[in-house]
């Protein structure tokens, strides 16, 4: 059965069940960024994933880049350029993160992951970000 | 037409050309460390694939995370966690990061981009580590 593993919860909002995916906003106000769990049980790695949940997925990021773009944009900051990840190295359950990035973030041009510390968003930004997400993932 | 960016040729070895990807060995030693290039013209991100580019671009992912794997046996560090990324922040050209990770490694559990100073790998182990990759990319 599948589970989101707890870490998720902590650290992210829900916003969309997409076909395939769960998709939740990172709670880092520093980027514009959503994460994809695929609603599958025990799978770790990109290659335990059959052609077609592997086409799913990938469509999937296309969706959550454009809801990135529309989060940075309602917040004012413009995404420049996209950072798609798959690590795992300390929460195993596959998930893909999706980050937009401009010269002006705090850790450009650096990863965003395992750098400085998440930032909190303010509650009018956070529902604007997820209001923005919410209708890009639903088109 | 399509060129393969500079910042490439001086940071890795060319392993295959497959259907859509050029296959490229990251000469850093820490880590067995594949590049996939996509023979694509002015293509950045993720999005701009088509649907059979996509596929084609995860089915390769596929191949160079068991090549990864083959390259970690043969250099006596079997892989324990792949980390894929496509991140561009400096090199614009859309290029797929695949790397295998241990818990021993010098980044662990921090992504590998951006950290510490690539090693030079002995001759020897070089030449190990392309023949175990380009064995796995025939496949």
């Amino acid at each position: 059965m599948f589970r989101l593993d707890p870490a998720f919860l902590a650290t992210s909002d829900v916003l969309a069940s997409l076909a395939l995916c769960e998709a939740r906003l990172q709670l880092d106000a520093r980027f514009p960024w959503i994460v994809l769990i695929p609603r599958l049980e025990s799978v770790v790695e990109l290659e335990d994933l059959t052609e077609e949940q592997g086409a799913m997925l990938l469509s999937e990021i296309g969706a959550a880049s454009e809801a990135v773009r529309r989060i940075g944009a309602a917040l004012g900051r413009p995404v420049e350029k996209l950072n798609v990840g798959q690590l795992g190295n300390i929460t195993r359950q596959l998930h893909v993160h999706v980050v937009g990035r401009r010269p002006d973030d705090p850790c450009w041009p650096r990863p965003v992951w395992g750098q400085g510390v998440a930032e909190a968003y303010d509650p009018e930004a956070l529902e604007r970000a997820k209001a923005a997400a919410r209708l890009a993932l639903a088109a």
